[in-house]
This record gives C-alpha cells, structure tokens and sequence, in this order.
C-alpha cells in the first residue's frame, strides 16, 4: 500500500461489521455484494449472534479474526459504532466504512457522537469514510470489491467518482451501469467526516486506472483546498461535478451593490471555472462528458466537422453545436473536392457534410478520414439514422477504422438503432463515445472545448505594485470600534484607502455649507460635480442628492442650496453632513468594480458596466479572490456589454491596461487588508488609452468588531 | 370517412405499388409491415413482374385488382411514379402516399415533374402524401394500419406526430417505443406536395383518439395559415414542436437596427409562443413534455411541491424548478401539520418534502394526497430512491391510488430503478409520467406551465384608432420611385407618417444655415436638439452630427457650425442637407419600438429599452404582426431592462398605457401599409403616466419598387 487511502480502496482483506443473515438488511446486501463480486481476498462477517453469515463462518468481533484485517465495513446500530471502531482499532483495522447513520447529521448530540468517533479513529491512525454512506466500490479487477449495498456493480473503466448522497450514489451507479460507462472506483462519502472529496481527488490524482474524476457535491467542506488541489488535478486529469444547493439565501451581505449582485450560485460557478472544472447541470450530462473526456482527446479548438447520412438531423446537430458556441468551418477546398470525388452528385458538400442515405459504411470511413484530415477541422460528429437494411454495426466497425488514432475528438450519434452499437461501446479499444440525439453530443463537445481552452490558457501573474502601502490604507480606516454590522468610511478615508492602492480618485473638497462650496468649486480647474454627504443616504440619486456639471462659485453655492432643499422636502435634511466638490470628467467608459464577501468562499471581486447599468442590467462578472491578471483580462472580455468598452459610437476606446492594473489593486488590497468587506467602485471611470482609470465615486465597508 | 383524409388514414384498402418479393426493399418491407402488424382489411401487392409476393396474390397494375382499393401505396423509380398515379385515379384510389424520391427536393427538373404529379392527383380528387417520405401509421386497432418502413410498430395511445425528416422520423418512433409513448398517427409528410402539416394539425384537430399533437419540422409553408391553425387547435390540443433549422442569414434586410436585432430565430421563437404552441429544444423533450400532457391535466401555476425519500434529489429536484421559473411555495399549515403527525421527526416538513429512506408506499400515498389537496401548491413532483429492499413497485401503486383523479399534475422520478414501474407506465390508465432524473421532469412541468398560462391569457383586443389616416401617410410618402431596395424617407415625411398615424413626435424646424438653425431655435420654447440632416449617413451620433441641450440663437448656429466643421474633419461635409432644430424633452423613459420584415413571416414588431440600450444590450422583444394590446403588454413586461420603466432611482415611472397605444398604432400603420419595409424609432421616449409618449427620432423605409 502506498497511499494513505490504499487501507481503504486496496484492501488485503475485510471485515464486515453487522454482517447478516437477513437478505435485503443493509449487513446482508453489503457482505453479499463483497462474497458475490469477487473480492480478491478474505470477507470476515462480524455478527455476535450467528455462527455463519451467508455460509462463511462468523466473528464475535473484529477482535476474534485469527487473521489480519485491512479495512472494516461497520453497518450496526449507531450506539454500537464507537465500540466497534474501538475494537477495530485495536485489532490493527487501517480503514473503516461506516454506512451506519445518526451523527452529525442528526443535529448537534449526533455532532458529538461524530467528534468522539474521530477522536478514536485518529487515536489509532486510521482512516474513515462516512459515516452515514452507501460504502465504496473497486472495479481494478486484482482488488473486485464492492463494499456498498447498491444493487449495482458497474463495469471495470476509467471513470472515478465521489457521491455526496448515499440515495443518488444508488442512482448514479445504475445509470452508469445502463449507459455501459466503465468505472474504476466510487465512494458514498456521507458526513465526510474524515475522507473528504479533496482527499478522493488527490488519490485519484495518482491512480493510474483513473482517466476522469466525477463529483456529486452538495457543499465544499474546503473551497480553497478544493481550488488549490482541483486546478492541479485538473493539468492531468479532468474534473466534471454537478453541484447542488445554494448557498443560503440570507447568508450573504446584501448591503453593497455587489453583494445583491452576486447571485447566490456566481462563486460556485467562479470558482469551479477558475479552477478548469466542468460544471454540468444534471448528472446525465455528467456521463455525457465523462464518456467524451475518458475516451477521446480534447480538442484543440471549437471548429466542428459534422458528418451526417440524412439531413434533419444534421440540421439539428448544427443547431445545437451552434447554439452552444461550437462553430461548423468551411471545409478545406482539398477536402471538399476529396468529398467530391467520393460521394454522389446529391450528396451535400458543405459542412454538415450529408452524405444522403445511400451512404455505405466503407464512405462512413473514407470521409470520416478526410475530415479529421482537414486542417479546419478540431473534432467530428458522426450521425448515422438507419436506411431500410440497417447496417449500423457495420457503420460502426468503419467509424472505429476511419477514426482509429485520430488526434481529434470524434463523437457519434446512432438515431434510432436501439442503443450503442457494440463496436463503438466504451467499454472496448478505440472507443467512440455514442449519444442518442445529437444535442447531448454538441453539449459534451462543447464543454470538453471549454476545458481544453483552460488547459490552453496562461495561468497569468500577479504583478509586484511595489507603489501600494497597507499602512497608509489602515492610517485612514482607523482604528477598529467594535461595531459588530462592520462600517462604512466616510469618503476622505475611501478616497486616502484607494490612493494607497494607487487607485486614482478626482481631485474633491469637502464643503459644510454655501461659502465653502463657492470656494472649493473655484479653486478647481474643471467643470466639478456637486454631491451630498450622508452617513446614512447610500444611492444619493435617488434623493437628488448630486448635481453634475457645475461651473464657478455661485453655481456651487447654489447647488449645495439646491441639495438641502431637496433632503428638506424629504424630510432628511438632518442627514445631510454637508457636500463634497470634486471634479468632472466629461469623457470615458463608466464601469463598476466591487467586493463582496462570500460565507463559504471568502471575497469576490466583481467587474462590469457602471452607472445604472449596473442595477438594470446587472452585467458584472465575479471571480474568487486572488485572481491573475489573464482573469483580469478574462472578466473584462466576458461583460455582456463589452461593445461599450471598444469606442461605442465614435468615443475613445476603454484602456483595458488600466482596467486590468486597477482590478490587479483590488485584489491586493483585499491580500493585504482582510478587514475589507464590501467595496462598490462605482463608476470607475475608464479614459482613453494610456490615459488611464479614475474611481469617480466609491464606498467601502469595512470588518469592525474587536474579534 | 367523414373526412378528406380519412382515405389516407382509414383506409378499408390499400394497394402497395412497386411490393417487393426481396426483403430489405422498400417494396418489401412496407407491404411485410402492413401485413404482419394486422392491417384490418385487404394489402393487394402490385407488382408486374410477380405472380405472388410475401405469398399473397399480386396484381400487374392497380386497374387489374378486382375489388375496390382507397389507399395505394407508392415505392416504385421516380420514372414509374405518374403512369401509378395515373392508374391509381382511374381505378378510384382516394389517397396515395408516394414513398420515391427524386421529385421537388432534386432541384428544378424534379420540381416541374412534381408539379405534373400534383396535377394528376388534383384531376382525379385524390389526396397525397410525400413525396419523398418514410409512409403513414395508424395504431388505431379497427384500422391498425403501418404503411412505413420503419422498423418500429408502436403502441397505441393519445400522440400524433407529423416529421418533415423520414430519418428522423424513424428514430421517433424507435424513440417512442422504447419509451412506452402511445401513438395514434404518424405521418412522414416529406416534400408536402399536398397535406402538410397544417392539414394533419386541422386533422389531428378533429381526432378523438389524438390528445397531444408533436410535429418535428424543418420549415413553414405557410406560416400564417399555421398560426391561425395552431392557436385554435391549442385550445383544445396541445401542440408541441422541434424545429430545426434557421432562415438563410443574409435573407433578411438588415439595414435598419431593428433588421439587426431580429436574430434569425425570433420570428420562429415569435409566432410559435403567439400561438400557444411549446417550443423544445430535443425530440427527447418533445417525448417529455408529451408524455406529461396526454396523462395529467395541465398545472393552473407555477407552485410546484416536491416529495422525495433523498435529500440529494431533492436538492436537484429543487435547484432545477427554481432555474426553470417554477417556485416551491411554503406549504399550507394545516398541510404542515399533516405531514408532521404522518412522518418521523427526521423528515423535512418544508418544500422539499423529504419523508427520509424510511417512507414506506402508504407514507407515500398518504404525503401525497396531503400535497395535491395544498392549496398553495399547482403540481406535485415524486422523487423516489429505493433503499435495500426495492419496493419500486409498491411505491408506484401507491402514486397511482394517491395521486388517482388528482386536479393537478402529479409527475414521478423513479430513480436507479431500470427504467418506469410498470405501475406507472404511460399505456395503462391512472398514467403519472415517469422521468430518469428530476431535470427532465421539471423541464417537462415548466413547459406545461407556460402551456396553462397561455390557455389562461386573455387574447386581447386591438382597438378601433379612429384618429388615424392612411391617406395623409401615402400622402407624405408619395409615388413610388421604382428604387429597387426600397428608400428611407426624409425626416419631414417620417414625421408627417408618424403624425397620421397618432404617433406624437418633437416638434422641428429644418434650418438650411446658420442663421435659419438660430431663427429656429428662437421660434421653440424648449432647450432644442440640434441634429444633422443627411440622406446617407444613419447613425447620425457617430460622425458627431447631434448637439444636445441648446439654449437660445447664437448657440444654435454655433451648432450649426459644430456639425459641419465635424463632417468637413472626415471629408463628408457634402452629405449635410441641413439640420433639424428640435425641442427638447430632459426628463421620459428612453424606449425603442421597430419593425422590421422577415422573408418568411412577413413583419415583426420590437419593442425594447432605446437610445444606447439598443446596440449594447438588444434587450429587444419581438412578435409577429398583427398583434392585440395583450401582446403590447406581454411585450413591455418582457424586456429585461424594465426596471429602467418603473420609476428608476427616482424618476417617474413610464406611462405603459401609452406605450401600448404607440405599439398598436404601429401595428395598425403596418396593417394599413404594407409599402413599410422596415421603421425604428429610437428612442420613444416614454414620459411619465398620464403624459403620453414622443417619438424623438424616427426612420422609415418603404417598398419602392413599381411591382
């Protein structure tokens, strides 16, 4: 045993603990399973009560096996659990299972029951996957256990995957077995109160049986470790999960415009994108990529190759691919006249390529060569719908010749041929993954096309900034008050944060009443913009409380009497604690920059169009804290909007560099300062090129309490 | 036969011309169905060269059958296809279904021989199916009629289903089949030479044995013909529909924004939810969303409970509703409380209903006659996980006897369980529709859902406009030119067309000079906009030819100047006919109303937030002309924006009576006008209620060739 986990999934031998007579208890299934699978070495059925179980003598206890016990499946009462682990422990047992329930998912009592359970499981250096789980299953035919009570005992292959539920592992398992999809291990992790899904993926990480790592996941006990150990994974092996369930409704602070922008589900789907996992949203399509991504290559760009013998359903298969960014090329001229020579004259020669239903399998081969051929071509769908005398199996053994070797992926799809024909199962050599309509097909290709573009992608730097000073940035949040909601600073501290951070801000002036703003608009060169000062009033639109386009003193002076007026009407005007004066820029893109902070995932950075966009169209791309500056780039070239950034109707372009170096600030004020909650840089003007940004408005909220 | 197509589909005797003696044959294989799947009344082979095929007599020709025959079949060479038919009507056949090919769909030589066919069946009164298909099915045991050759013979049930593809229509009813989908009649209507599509849905209308009509096509013939057919049949059948395939995209005019914005598909997506009809994107979902409505009424809403012995399905059940605008509403409290004296304490009492793996049938039975008698909850979705003992079974009668004469949908999920209980199957009375996973079932219900609401909608009036007149819009456009690509009208007559037709436009002034862009300016009350004036450049804002917020002479022939010195800048200084001095309006809604034409469905209307909005967002919704005020309404809740239309941040909130009036007015312009190709108005600015809308600036194209 080499790895840590070996005790569990290599075992030399095992003890079910609970083993019984009964055929349909959970002791039956599981040590039946164990005995009618072939497990490669000894099954011990642990039952104080019996002298057999299923005709294999039984123990009292793990303790009266005259033989060494490698791993421990514990399926008795919950109350009995501890002593049985104590007992496994003591016998020298590396790994448990436990199926049994009732522990930290019961509550807070379960909870210490789970705590004191680990405490013995450490004492003894042992590793444990549960409890509350469905058990763990070993396809690798030298090892054949299957430790679990499903009724499924799946084929041998290159797929492992990791369940959060028992009652979907069931499901998952049955699936997998209908679809013919080859399993190397499985494992029902329940409470994780040990193994955890990050364990399972760095062990798969070096299993050499495992080509892909699927995940049911309900939560991350980890996210970062998750991040940290998917994204290395990932170089070698891809990662697909359907996750489930949000993250409480309520959980998150709401308070800042990006907190009620990032929807609950944006950092599951950040993080998960960072870190180059395919996220699928049913386990359907979970199988529909892991059959793709175990037996084909990534392909090395989104131009695809349709090969079709009738025509509706190459029009559907160009729909879907289509519709999910896959892009159909003109063929090469080469090809195309190759296709010529080879096809008959109604045969259509464009892509989709539609042979027409006189198509031979002997073609299906030929052209198939020609377009993994081509050189504008990065992967292949082959349709295949039945003439009269259906010759699929035929077509099949053509498609497995003409795409033997093939550097590109190459997917089928036989419509209405009952199933996979065997000479395309995944379950043998040169194995072509097989959908029964096309969009299953477009929708896997189109994902494992993502995941080669992450494998693509520069992983980006952080660049040094050595102009940025934490110390000057907690000079101006002072010190911590203990106000347990967190606070907001007041502007002269946002402003003095940002331009410790190198962030530029307009030059303002804060003015307590008329006079003041008379001389704080006069000694600014520019047109300035005239904006309340309030405590308590966050959208100061929405109260008039801004007036744009001010130009000298008495202008000024009237535009602070104007404010006051309108905070008056509203009965406000004890909120107001006077107006700041600060210049106008006339020119430039208005985007939006933010904070918000996640209860799983810690801090989110948010990037998009400002202004009213922001609330209307709510096109703000996030990221999980810390990002490169290739996500930078990434989340600017993702906004909805982008057009407005590129010099919409004859303005500037956007200076993208500055754009980038800006979020690059964020992000290490967020290292740097993890009392930062919440900051909305709304807008952050940017200029022309070379000319850079200017965070004309912004608010920040900040950690307060004394803890 | 009451009904015309009654001697293609009931039959009391066919002919198969061109029977085959070689199995594997077209010839062959048609007669072989109709004889071995029990065609109820005589199969006569005809076949010159045989004295008997499939050991049943056969005839030289059609004239030589000695007894009436109201069907014939047709798989003969293209060349033999018009002497048959010929025979055919002079022998009486009533109907015939030509399976050869090599007619319309082989290009012109085949289009004019398709023509000579049609004229022949016209002459004699017959009915024709293809050519160019795969053949007609009717499962109806007291005619039980397969005239294809597909493989497949399905069961019988409640769905219809018309393919424009043969190939496709093989793999649906191989689909079908294996799904346990009940079928009445299938039609493989190839080239539609004679019925159509819109025949069989007028057909199917009128079926008592068809409850839900599918139909898998590739294009409309007449597209309006089968909206005023479809949105009658809905009332009663639901109809659902793939289509597949997109108009030729350089086909539409795409000059105007409008043209732009009117994706290739949004005239499809328009007309289908216009009348009633479901969309789906697979023939999976086609299945899907079948199978719910030929069982299960259709929901009133879209509160949907979910039962489940799984916490992980539930999850997914949960996640994948929400995503697909369903909401699980709290449940009642008496329901509550129910559920709280039924279930063990572990169980989750709020939506999701999670009974725990415990629940046994009757727990299930009795929990869901609790949930269909909520009355906060529309439709109930029944997840089930077996635990050890597989009662699948027992759990599946007990949804049949909870969920029996049930007012609202009940859906199930069988998960891990090899496919639907028996109990449940959709061939035997008491049908509850059975899914793999949750997402298909939820897919499915939002679908019926969206059904329900259109069933309940109002159709909406289209009012009287006794305000308007065509008279002096023709006057404004004038003669027609005979420009081939149509013409834009100048300002001055767009604004005249406008005015006919009620629409409310800023009051302008052309100035030619400086001096009459100062008079102008002096002559309106309100800050004007100063706007450039030329034939050939649209967007006027990108050569810089629009000064906002003028005030008074001098700056307006400061305008005057600003523009031309812009346009001579980038060398367009002779495409300035002049400017418009316009008033001005600061406060209003910026929205967008256009039309444009779709080669195939004629005009659509869109509406849509206007100014930048337009290009940055195309938050653009589309409908088919003619529409009711209902559609008006529909179309501004539609918009993604419309926020920006209730009062954002302050301002007043748009006056959406108006702007249901403007888009009848359009509509009402469209239907008096067919030479108007293609209009954007942009923005409409939408004041605020009560004060009415104004079009700011306007472009109208109009037909102008003398045909």
């Amino acid at each position: 045993m080499n790895h840590a986990l070996d005790c569990l999934f290599r075992p030399r031998s095992i003890a079910v603990v609970g083993a019984s007579r009964t055929r349909g208890t959970l002791g039956a299934e599981i040590f039946h399973n164990l005995v009618s699978n072939g497990f490669s070495g000894p099954v011990y059925p642990v039952n104080p009560g019996a002298a057999s179980v299923q005709s294999v003598r039984a123990f009292g206890t793990v303790l009266e096996i005259p033989d060494p016990v490698d791993l421990a499946i514990l399926v008795v009462p919950q109350k009995r659990v501890l002593p049985a682990v104590e007992d496994c422990g003591r016998k020298g047992v590396r790994g448990v299972v436990v199926i049994s329930a009732g522990f930290g998912e019961t509550g807070l009592a379960g909870r210490a029951l789970q705590d004191e359970l680990m405490a013995r499981v450490h004492a003894h250096g042992m590793r444990l996957i549960g409890p509350n789980c469905l058990g763990i299953l070993n396809t690798d035919p030298a090892i054949s256990m299957d430790a679990t009570f499903a009724p499924t005992w799946p084929p041998h292959g290159g797929v492992s995957l990791s369940s959060q539920s028992g009652a979907l592992g069931v499901a998952i398992l049955d699936r997998a077995r209908d679809l013919g999809i080859g399993i190397s291990q499985f494992a029902s992790i329940g409470n994780k109160a040990d193994v955890s899904g990050n364990d399972l993926l760095e062990y798969w990480e070096s299993d050499p049986a495992t080509r892909v790592i699927l995940m049911y996941m309900e939560s991350f006990g980890n996210p970062r470790r998750f991040w940290q150990i998917a994204r290395r994974v990932g170089r070698t092996k891809p990662i697909a999960v359907v996750k489930s369930g949000r993250t409480a409704a309520g959980a998150r602070a709401a308070s800042s415009h990006t907190g009620a922008l990032a929807g609950l589900d944006v950092a599951v789907d950040a993080l998960l994108g960072q870190a180059g996992v395919i996220r699928t949203d049913t386990i359907e399509q979970l199988f529909d990529v892991a059959i793709l991504l175990a037996n084909q290559p990534v392909a090395a760009g989104h131009r695809v190759a349709i090969l079709t013998n009738a025509g509706g359903p190459g029009i559907m298969a160009t729909d879907a691919c289509e519709s999910r960014g896959l892009q159909l090329p003109a063929l090469a001229p080469h090809t195309e006249a190759a296709l010529r020579a080879l096809l008959p004259p109604e045969a259509s020669l464009r892509n989709p390529v539609d042979m027409i239903a006189s198509a031979s399998a002997p073609t299906y081969e030929a052209a198939l060569r020609l377009l993994i051929a081509d050189p504008n071509v990065d992967s292949v769908i082959v349709l295949f719908v039945p003439p009269v005398v259906t010759e699929a199996t035929a077509v099949a053994e053509a498609i497995r010749r003409g795409g033997a070797g093939s550097p590109k992926p190459v997917l089928t799809c036989f419509m209405g041929t009952h199933g996979v024909p065997p000479a395309l199962s995944s379950l043998r050599e040169g194995r072509f993954p097989s959908y029964a309509f096309p969009e299953a097909a477009a929708i896997a290709l189109s994902r494992s096309v993502a995941y080669g573009r992450w494998l693509a992608r520069p992983e980006g730097t952080v660049p040094a900034l050595d102009d940025v000073s934490s110390a000057r940035a907690r000079a101006a949040i002072g010190p911590a008050r203990g106000e347990p909601t967190g606070r907001w600073l007041e502007p002269e501290q946002v402003r003095e944060v940002l331009a410790a951070y190198g962030l530029r801000t307009p030059r303002g002036i804060v003015a307590r009443d008329e006079d003041a703003a008379a001389r704080a608009a006069e000694g600014l060169e520019r047109p300035v913009a005239v904006k309340l000062m309030s405590a308590t009033i966050t959208h100061k639109t929405d109260v008039g409380g801004v007036v744009l386009d001010v130009r000298g003193g008495p202008a000024a002076a009237n535009a602070f009497r104007t404010i006051r007026d309108r905070l008056t009407e509203r009965g406000l005007e004890g909120e107001m604690s006077g107006v700041l004066v600060q210049e106008m820029f006339s020119s430039g893109v208005e985007t939006f920059v933010g904070v918000t902070q996640d209860p799983v995932f810690g801090p989110l950075i948010g990037f998009g169009l400002g202004g009213v966009n922001v609330e209307v169209w709510k096109d703000v791309v996030f990221r999980v804290h810390p990002i490169t500056d290739e996500d930078a780039r990434d989340m600017i070239a993702q906004v909805r909007g982008g057009k407005l950034l590129d010099g919409f109707r004859g303005a500037p372009p956007a200076d993208r560099v500055a754009l980038v170096d800006a979020l690059m600030r964020v992000s290490r004020m967020l290292a740097d300062l993890p009392e930062l909650l919440e900051m909305d840089i709304n807008p952050l003007l940017a200029l022309g090129p070379g000319e850079g940004t200017v965070a004309v408005d912004a608010r920040i909220r900040v950690r307060d309490s004394l803890t």
